[in-house]
């Protein structure tokens, strides 16, 4: 295929300049995200170890690549890793990028010529027991696992924190309920951000379950599946290594053939993020709706005021977290799509859609761990409850008038309600002018503190 | 392959028969939509016409099979069609259903035996000239066509001419502006309309260019887009002939290869349909904030009241109208997802996910037109703005303050609208006390009425 | 509002009447699923049952509820629900509808008169203790948990089954990998099929987790989640009556505001169906090139030929059982776009995308269910190995050298493949050309028999 | 809100600072995209232009910004804007970013003190005649067209182009056809090469036709639409400035408030970059299938060599180009959902999902044209027929028959294939032993050569 010139001062060789040859795509914001290429220096650093020991590879050799690798999971390294996530769709040529780095970082420290291959080949040391076909699925596992228990899940417990405690300051204050965005009975605040807290609880649940697809590595796998060149015993050993790495509970994968040619638990992963997507969406919604005004809205709730909010409007403040929440749910979705497409188009023994659902994957994980945690601290927590308002607001509603149907049924009461709509009176007046029951009656039935409840 | 046993009264035959033992899926909710069998009936008729033309067809063959194809057109033999959308996906089964029936109605009132293929085959006859891979992307171009023009776009006129109607009646309504849901620079509700009839303007254009794609016919390409077994001259005889029938300026498509293998304007067209929904999600959803209430919402305007709301609270009126047209916009999506994927998956000569991709445009279209009307009917058209609120809401609201800055700037005038916000005093107090301007200018400066435009 | 003229026969009320007269969206094939109208009569005649108990409702009105549910449930009544998905988004119409039937039905069997509301009150009775806004919510789960185990969970485990079947009868045939499309080290077909089956049986386990979100039900939240006119412990007990009456493992949700306001469990298990399609489309897809041909494609195994495949290509024989799981993939895909956007919407205390987010997870959980019954039946079951062609593929193929690499090394075994490649010779031959190994060598370390599986 | 500490040697001021503090969401993949900070640039240079002229700006100020412009136009200034896509959904943090930068910039060239907003003020200044709500989705819409016209669209003509002229060179070249991935009548690789031609032909159209709803500019708008604080006409004048430095035809959006509240332009241009990634998708993996191989697959067609294909499989080469482009197409698609959830959640007269929506159009348009251009560069343009399996393969196929049908009728010539296919015979063998028809009538009506095309 003709020789490559490589810029000096780099680690990278000939496949990796390859590579960046073929794949002008993108741009700077298309690199291939630096977990993964950390994940593969982590594997191969567990390969090392376990060629190591089986005295597969030399001392000197074994050494080099396991100390290169530690060197590249530091990100002192990240400069040499200049690929797209747009390459091949198996990631070799990230592979062949790790393998070259860790190779020419042995070597120099060795002191031998960066590029000879030698006394650590890229291929047959680098890369020994392995396939890219298992090793990034592998690498894909790790970072998203890592990713998730570091950053996703922390933002996500962080805001269930922020909710539940606002849910319990708020637990006192009985506003108006609001269904098909109209007035309806009242709840508390307090009950009303249970709802949220719940649905982050939940969403949290999620996630942890579809860690357990994650937690499968295709490792000792090879190239289709069948663990061509290891021995037998060797998939569960660097399984358990691996584990041992980095703290996650990792196992082999029990059918390889299925974790080379589908990648089902990412797809699975994204899904369970697409619903915390969902889930934040109508949080932050609700919440600049609540929060709307501040004389024109419906202005039940404050937000912080954390930045000015329009070049223009002088003094105008605005529900930018919520904003910058909701869009993130919103590239949640689509990147939810990345996934499901690329899923869904594996052929035979290899999906080769593997960067750009790990790319996407990685990127929702860490909008969401991100997102929460900017949301917690620079919205949540701040709020204010706006109680002559919400008193206000509630007092007015003439759906109080539900408290009625026990005692005067659904058809008197529904006349009560629509008079006083068209009269502008009070619920009241209105109840009283019917004559199905007297002031006295409705001061003792309609008592919204003891309408947030069952009896 | 076996003989079938097929029920007694149908005017189906053995593949149609055979279609339904092989594919129990779905239901009756997954009947092929009427509307392609009726196209497919079209154009074999005009097929008929163009080979009794020609003298391939005798004269009794080819009247029987114009005959029968006017009686599935008029919809009398519906129930001859019972196949479902997932079958094969070239939608050859239906097409043979369609054979099927031509050609045993013909023979019926021939006095023939069903089932006997003669005088009228099946195949030789009324799908002469024809391939599934050719007859059925053409009956998807037609019916989808028809359906457009016929339902969708005459629903999106209609509620172009409500909005527009409005729009007018609403353009001295002078109303506080929201940006971020929170309190902006006034404009008239007449402008608010104005840009929510513009949005469905551009829907209709953005539709009637996606026309374009749809008039390219595939009937000519037979098996695998060559021709085979056609004259020079039939695709271009054979679209006028299906123009003249229609109505609508069918053409033949230039290159027949991307007409079988690619359904490109199909995915083009629920494109369009995509931003048709994404507009009618904001201008509903807006609808239903701005008549929120009766009594602790926005409350601007109102919407008819057409229903009792709620099974539990009395008197509760809801906007439903909104409700369904928001709930058509995410289906609308969702086909659009439906047919991306399919539209994204063909192989070599032929795309085979003909039916799912038709039927999911189908649906969008007849959706987005009956909701269109029936939006405009039960909820635009019954529209009432509430005047004293709405002059309540924007006599109060802080953002006037705007109109201070090209006579203090941007920094004085923020100072102003925080004060007045903090201290819950007017604008005009907060705006003396400053310092910054009289009683008088601020009386002269800020008047909401010359603030709806420029100078 | 007016009054409303209603069909003589018919058993609906004015609300139904209302609704059909203001929603005509979408025509027959829109209509309300009818698993959600029998889930609504379902837990009408659990709380029909408890108001009996506690003695809220009369031994009459009680069992008269009661019988008209059972009649609602066994199907006979169906004709009685005319209302389509597109309506308001909180169901409200088709539980009135629901409350409307059950109440002229106990009605007529007391030789009442229809339409009177009296002995039985579709509000008062047949609507008691519950609101729309819970009692839709509950069955929306209560429909997609009985189809979802009844339909979906069943055809996936027959499609288990069946695939593990021809995993084992396939366990002796080696043939050749294919990774990127292209000629890879060898597998045995069963190892190929075990990957199929696994990916199925995790989608099992999958849909099995996400169930757990559907056995929380929503009633007892009554109108915004407070559970206002009911008694404590309502909630529980009648989430136990449902879980008796329907066989499954129903409990009260724990948060009625959560499940209210928003959906996010039917998300959940649209995103595991997701999951699902992704699986299978990948399956499909396989199973049509590995059996294409008859002579032109990769043709190692043979499809059951179930019906003529083509209109005009005689003795046609397509993988259409594979085109139509394809297109219900696409389509359930579709349903999780429609899902999201419809579960990311909801405001304040109701979600108002219940009828058509139910309805499409409701068509998901079919079509998953009946085409992996129907795929199994027609297709995998009937699959041959065409072992004599899968035979010749293996052992022409070049990437046997793979075996080479731990005796000779990557970069010499490249050079042998890519030589007899360019050369057109057998690797053998380039091998002993090469002077890196003997033919006796050769044959002892290229033993396709021995490259399936480690050492 | 207090004050903030502002490194040294930046160019932004507190509003950027607070931006930095108060959205540390995604890291560097997350940055606002460049284009649409040069877009920003450039639009302010014109309303300086503009209020230079009408004498509202000092020259001193209005050179001043100028210069500034220009600076950061040329892209010297890129390292001063530091803000994330996450942040206010109005894109007000990155105008103020922008505002600031120009200030200071402009006062340093003045000699004046960085941050004094003396002489040139950042919102009085450098916003003149601006809000964030009109000038965001004006560099909104010049970032999107810039980048389709400079890149998206250069790449796909030069896409065509490569695939037109490998149509010509494949002309003569007759293979098999494939339906259902079966075999099917012949057909050219000229023939299959112009179909993917089309595709690409019909989708410039479809971007071309997209183009015009970008070229509506919001400037002129202001706050909500009404051009408070501005003059009449200066929105057309603004237009005509920005279209002549563009060199692009923009012209005044005749209607601000659909230019603010509603990107259904930006969607639509989404959309029909959709479809180009669904034509792109069916195209890669057709060729990929084509040439799949070398030994075991189709093999008609060889791809270019680019690059070694694996890290553990010698001389392999992989169609890292198709996988390439399939990567991009799936995220096109994801991206396609980003806007499609983000445009269809305006609130009022602002869409507050302006920053991811752009960001994604942006990245689509630039990922199509890079992708098309090295995909013909690195894949079509070295596609090489591989004619004598070609040959092989077309004279093999049984569905040559389909040329009988005029002679002996449909079932009779299915009857010869599907005997040749049951005894593994020849074509001609099997109608010659039918009886229907002579060895001389075989090789007169069935010859490939007169098979592509009608007669």
């Amino acid at each position: 295929m003709g020789s490559m010139s490589i810029p000096s001062g780099v680690l990278w060789g000939c496949q990796t300049q390859r590579s960046i040859k073929n794949f002008p795509i993108g741009g700077p914001e298309s690199k291939m995200p630096l977990p993964i290429v950390h994940a593969q220096a982590l594997l191969k650093k567990c390969c090392a170890k376990y060629n190591l020991e089986k005295g597969k590879l030399t001392e000197e050799v074994g050494r080099g690549i396991i100390a290169a690798a530690d060197r590249i999971m530091s990100g002192d390294l990240d400069a040499h890793f200049p690929l797209v996530i747009y390459q091949t769709g198996s990631g070799t040529q990230t592979n062949m990028n790790v393998n070259e780095v860790l190779s020419n970082y042995a070597i120099l420290t060795l002191n031998g010529t960066v590029g000879s291959k030698s006394p650590v080949h890229p291929n047959d040391h680098c890369n020994m027991g392995q396939s890219s076909n298992d090793s990034f699925p592998t690498a894909m596992h790790i970072s998203c696992a890592k990713v998730i228990s570091e950053v996703t899940l922390v933002g996500l417990r962080k805001l269930l924190e922020g909710l539940r405690k606002k849910s319990e300051e708020f637990e006192g204050v009985i506003k108006i309920g609001r269904t098909h965005c109209q007035d309806a009975t009242p709840l508390t605040l307090g009950q009303e951000f249970s709802g949220y807290a719940k649905q982050v609880e939940y969403g949290i649940e999620r996630v942890e379950r579809a860690m357990g697809g994650l937690m499968r590595l295709a490792l000792g796998g090879t190239a289709v599946g069948t663990g061509l060149n290891t021995q037998k015993g060797y998939d569960a050993e660097i399984a358990a290594l691996i584990a041992e790495e980095t703290g996650l509970p990792f196992i082999t994968a029990p059918n390889k053939f299925e974790a080379l040619a589908a990648h089902d638990s990412i797809v699975e992963m994204s899904g369970s993020l697409n619903v915390v997507a969902v889930s934040l969406n109508k949080i932050a919604n609700d919440l600049r709706l609540l929060g709307s005004g501040p004389r024109s809205g419906l202005g039940e709730i404050s937000l912080p005021e954390n930045e000015p909010g329009s070049s223009i409007m002088p003094g105008k403040v605005n529900p930018t977290q919520c904003e910058a929440i909701t869009m993130v749910c919103a590239q949640v979705m689509g990147n939810n799509t990345v996934i499901t497409v690329g899923g869904a188009q594996g052929h035979f023994e290899l999906n080769v859609f593997k960067p750009v659902m790990c790319a996407s994957l990685l990127h929702s994980a860490r909008l969401i761990g991100d997102a929460a945690r900017c949301f917690t601290d620079n919205c949540i927590t701040g709020i204010v409850a706006n109680e002559d308002r919400i008193k206000e607001l509630v007092n007015s509603s003439l759906m109080l008038v539900t408290a009625l149907n026990p005692h005067i049924g659904y058809d008197a009461a529904s006349k009560i309600a629509k008079n006083a709509h068209k009269k502008g009176i009070s619920l009241k007046e209105s109840a009283v002018e019917s004559g199905h029951l007297s002031g006295e009656d409705y001061d003792k039935w309609i008592v919204p503190d003891n309408m947030v409840g069952p009896k």
